[in-house]
C-alpha cells in the first residue's frame, strides 16, 4: 500500500495509527501541504479533492481518501483488533466521538482555512493561531462533555481498548501540541490522549515524530 | 424516536432523509440555533457538544449524535434500502464522498463559525456570505472532481440508487440554496442533487420545506 500524506497532517496521523494497529505497513509519499503540492496536477490525479491522505490499495483502482472512510475500510477488511465495538448503539457513540474531532474540529484549522482567514480578513499569524486554539478548545470541550458524563468511558473513549474515537481524539491532541494549546481544562481528553501516546502505534504516528517535522514530541 | 433538530440545519436534513428512506418516523423537537437554544442547560443535557441533530432511540440511553454516526446506525439496524454498497472499496468511496460534504464543507459555515468571523474579524453579513459560498464551492468542486472522473458514478453518486453520499451531496446543495449559490459550474453535483430532489424522502427533508422556514424551495 502507498499512503500519500504529510508529516503535520492530522488526517494522515489518524490513518498511520490505524494501519499500525491493524499490523499493516504502507510506504508514505510526502505531499507538502505548506508548499501547496496538493494543488499540483500530479496530485490532483491522485485525489481531485486536493487533500491528504490518499491510500493506494490496489493498482488500477482509484485511491481511497478521507481518513474516516479509510478507517472504516480497514475495519471491514481487517477486523482485528477492532476499532469499533460490536453493539450498534455503542458503534454510533464511538463514531460520533470520532466525528467531533475529525469533522467538527479539524477542518476548521487546516491550511486552506487559515489561508482564507489571512486573505479575506487580513488575519495575522497570531489571529490565525487564536482561531485554531479556539476551535480545538471547543472540540476538546465537546469531547469532555460526552466522555465525562458517560459510564461507557473507560481507560479509552469506549471501554479499556483503543478504537476509532481514540485515534481521532489523539489527532486532536496532536493538533493542540502543534498549536501549543494546553488541554488541561479537559482532563478526560488529556488522560485518554496520554493513554494513547503510551502505545507505540500512536506515538510513532504523531506528526512531530515524522521525518520532516521540526522537533520531537514532548 | 425523537429527533432534536432545526429547520435550517443541514445535518438534521441528512438524518431526516435517511429516516424517511428507511421508512421510519421521528417526532422532531426544534432547537433554535439562531437564538442559541443549543447553548441552554436543557439542551446541553441532551448533547454536551451543543449541536443538532440528536436522536433519542431508547429511553434511558444517551441520545445518538453526529449525523453520519446516526446514518451508520440506521444502516446497521435497518439494512433496507441500503445506504452503502456491499463491497468494501465501494463503501469506502461512498463514505469518502459523504465526508467531503459533511466534514470538509458543512462545518466551515455553521452558525458558530460565522459568529467567530464576525466577532474576531468584524466580518459583516456580506463577508460571511462570501466565506460560506467559497467553501460550499470548494466542496462542490471536490465532489465534481471525484464524481466526473469515475465510471462508478451513475444516476446517483454510486450507481443508480441513492445512498449515504447522495444524502450528503443533497445537504450541500441545500446549503447552496440557502446561500443563493448556483452550483452550475459543477454539473454532475447539480444533476445528482436534482435526481435526489425528485424523490419525496429528499424533497420533504429540505430545510426550506420545514415548519419555521422562511420560504418554500424553488
Amino acid at each position: 500500500m502507498r499512503l500519500y500524506g504529510f508529516w503535520r497532517s492530522l488526517a494522515t496521523c489518524r490513518v498511520r495509527v490505524a494501519l499500525r494497529m491493524k499490523g499493516l505497513a504502507a510506504e508514505e509519499v510526502p505531499v507538502d501541504l505548506l508548499r501547496g503540492e496538493q494543488f499540483e496536477d500530479a496530485y490532483r490525479s491522485v485525489n481531485p479533492a486536493r487533500a491528504v491522505p490518499a491510500l493506494v490499495v490496489e493498482d488500477g483502482r482509484p485511491p481511497l481518501f478521507q481518513s474516516l472512510a479509510i478507517l472504516e475500510w480497514l475495519e471491514e477488511t481487517r477486523p482485528e483488533p477492532a476499532l469499533l465495538p460490536p453493539e450498534p448503539l455503542a458503534r454510533a457513540r464511538v463514531r460520533a466521538l470520532a466525528l467531533i474531532a475529525a469533522a467538527d474540529t479539524h477542518p476548521l484549522h487546516v491550511p486552506r482555512v487559515r489561508r482564507q482567514l489571512a486573505e479575506r480578513f487580513g488575519a495575522d499569524d497570531a489571529a490565525v493561531h487564536e482561531w485554531g486554539c479556539h476551535f480545538i478548545g471547543e472540540g476538546a470541550a465537546s469531547l469532555e462533555g460526552h466522555l465525562a458524563r458517560d459510564t461507557q468511558t473507560g481507560r479509552f473513549c469506549h471501554g479499556d481498548a483503543p478504537g476509532m474515537a481514540d485515534i481521532c481524539l489523539y489527532s486532536l491532541k496532536a493538533g493542540a501540541d502543534m498549536f501549543g494549546l494546553d488541554l488541561a481544562p479537559w482532563p478526560t481528553v488529556l488522560r485518554i490522549a496520554a493513554a494513547c501516546h503510551a502505545l507505540p502505534a500512536f506515538a510513532a504516528a504523531h506528526p512531530l515524530a515524522q521525518p520532516g517535522a521540526p522537533q520531537k514530541p514532548a
